[in-house]
């Protein structure tokens, strides 16, 4: 990265500067100071201008560059002129390298690591931070029914809240769910899937989540709607699942396992499932191994890992499930995405008002951020379908999951042709 | 398991016997000695017994079971009363154990992963040794087009030739083939998916594969059917592709790869792709690591290793390769190896003045093996559609494969709603 100096600025900020550049790698971002200053990348046309406006906030920013590029942007010390979604998707793509002080990052990682473990006790912790800030804060951007996973829009210009049903609908075509079958959701959010199940498709449902807002939230609608003798919500961690069910789902919740308790939570899916069971995990996941952002796991989602594909498939392995069916929709998540952002800043006052204007800018950099990583494919969303590894009553093609509703399933059991 | 013997036997051939059953696991299945001794585990009823004509067919199955049970039952030491696929489903299911001869076993392993190591060479040789007996072999019990992977019946009730156009016709629909694109295919066999792209999707296709007969066979096809100026056949390894595609297809080499290339075949498929690039790979896989038997190595597949799904991500998260669609087709395997079996039945006669009587029996298990292995889950059949990390021209839904052919595409282009 060259500079273009537009105003007298010290050697030091200079150097400093510079070495910011290097950390964000060739994407196509100018870099401006408090003093007017301004750095950028030669020949290209910047698609923003990030402005430090301290230099404490620069020196942060070359110790822990992810980490304190949220800190200040949430703080007001940084500011992004330009769209900041772009900007996000232009470094994602530009892969951000290794941020140059290596031992505080370890140091960090190490401490973060600790201290957001997610044992029993620190999972409920680690939902609490998240999920219990108020329903009323995220019925202000979220669907009707609340809705807080990628939904699937069968067109890009369908509404949001028919793509959650539309997905909620994929979920449970691609589940079989028959009338009468027993299911168990691990996760289940303020209730809304589990009460479609047991609304749309017959199905008897229990469903499990730490989160006390939520399952408050989800028992008073299943009483309202009447199906408190369908649908049993139960406070309480994935670990403690009991039973044997027809069916298993679990839909954004794995992101809040933590890699090292896969193992785990496969052992859950095993001992719930029985033998002509079905699976389904529905997931944020990487195309590679990588940590969730410092700040991401500090202000976002404590404890929270996104997978590779390939390590989600680990927890499936150990007890021999066979994988049916994978389905990536990231470009999906990042649409969803861009409808609650856009509903988020229609309400930026009232939400000031709720929890000031540093929260207000630190919810826009997780959302941004997440449609940038979707957009870049810097992360993934995974649907995969499961079963035992020597069930034949396995669905035969996929048309189950297209066919339309009202249309009869036709007779293609499969019998040995010998 | 306990023994019922029915006849006068020696203290010695019980206790071998014994020491046999044990290793088969609790598999329902008879064992019985040339002198008419039986043993039968308690309580089941058996679904076949093998009857072991002489004490040094015994003797090797205590050293190597699943090598000599095949060598036996090729030579006719060993025979089987009853359904031969159901005994094998049914030892499969039971889990085989661990071979008593630990150092015997190590040592063919060591010695079979050497002489038969996939370098290019080896690989020729390898290949050569299954793919090149002679197409008029093939020609007995595959479809007219000699499609030699597995086949998709829409209905189980499909034709054999109908599947495999069925087949073709998934493949070339996840690989969103459009006219004029051009595709590169590593390992073609005879050639009927690269003249199926070329005549009915208009793709200009450069197919690889390292067997002499199949090559010369696909040639003599493509002239024949006018398609020489859109299809090339290059005798070659699939570490020589050369040049950029818009797509990459792999249909049932994968298994010939082994796991120590992935490396060198996700470089490759790296380096033939475009940016915009679409990929595609088809394989026999299992629900977790384990060697392919040393018997179906020793004589039919030299080098073979089928991967666990997760083990064949690898080749695609070390080049950021975005997963986008994987369908398991496990039964259909089943099903296009059943119709293989029917007509191979039909034709042993020719066959054993072919290759003899003893040829006729190891190719019998072979197939039998292989549908009794889809059968009980011991193997998987994976298709993976796959696309460059940050391609946001990948499909929206999975339309494009279920869309009637003459059905328009829809317009459902992605555009960020922001």
């Amino acid at each position: 990265m060259s500079h273009r100096t537009t105003s007298a600025t010290s050697r030091l900020d200079r150097s400093l500067t510079s070495r910011l550049s290097s950390a964000i790698g060739s994407a196509p971002v100018r870099l401006a100071l408090w003093d007017g200053s301004e750095y950028c990348p030669n020949g290209v046309v910047p698609v923003g201008t990030v402005l430090i406006k301290k230099r404490s906030a620069l020196l942060k920013l070359l110790l822990a560059p992810e980490l304190y590029f949220g800190e200040g942007y949430s703080a007001g010390d940084i500011e992004v002129e330009g769209n900041l979604i772009e900007m996000l998707d232009a470094i994602y793509r530009a892969g951000a390298r290794q941020p140059r002080s290596r031992w505080f990052h370890v140091f960090l990682e190490r401490w973060l690591t600790w201290v957001q473990a997610n044992s029993l006790g620190g999972s409920r912790r680690n939902i609490h931070h998240h999920y219990d800030i108020g329903t009323s804060f995220y019925q202000l951007w979220l669907d009707p029914q609340l809705v807080y996973t990628c939904a699937y829009f069968k067109n890009p210009n369908d509404t949001l809240e028919n793509a959650q049903i539309a997905k909620m609908d994929h979920v449970c075509r691609k589940l079989c769910l028959q009338p009468g079958v027993s299911v168990v959701e691990a996760g289940c959010g303020w209730g809304a899937l589990a009460l479609h199940m047991a609304k749309h498709y017959g199905a008897v449902v229990r469903a499990f989540n730490i989160s006390r807002d939520q399952i408050s939230y989800a028992r008073r609608r299943a009483e309202l709607e009447g199906l408190g003798s369908r649908v049993e919500f139960i406070e309480d961690d994935y670990r403690n699942l009991i039973g044997k069910h027809d069916a298993f789902v679990s839909v954004g919740m794995l992101e809040h396992v933590g890699l090292n308790r896969y193992k785990d939570f496969g052992a859950v899916i095993h001992r719930c499932l029985t033998k002509r069971g079905r699976g389904f995990i529905h997931f944020i996941g990487r195309n590679r191994p990588k940590m969730l952002s410092l700040w991401t796991r500090l202000r976002i989602f404590p404890g929270g890992y996104v997978p590779a594909l390939r390590q989600a498939l680990g927890l499936l392995e150990e007890w021999d499930f066979s994988v049916l069916d994978v389905e990536n929709l990231r470009l999906h998540y990042a649409q969803t995405l861009q409808h609650w952002l856009q509903r988020y800043e229609c309400s930026r006052e009232k939400i000031s008002e709720m929890f000031g204007p540093e929260f207000v800018r630190m919810w826009r950099l997780y959302l941004t951020g997440s449609i940038a990583a979707f957009r870049s494919g810097s992360m993934q969303l995974f649907q995969i379908a499961f079963a035992r590894g020597s069930d034949n009553t396995i669905p035969w093609t996929r048309d189950h999951i297209y066919r339309p509703l009202d249309e009869k399933e036709p007779e293609t059991k499969w019998i040995p042709a010998m």
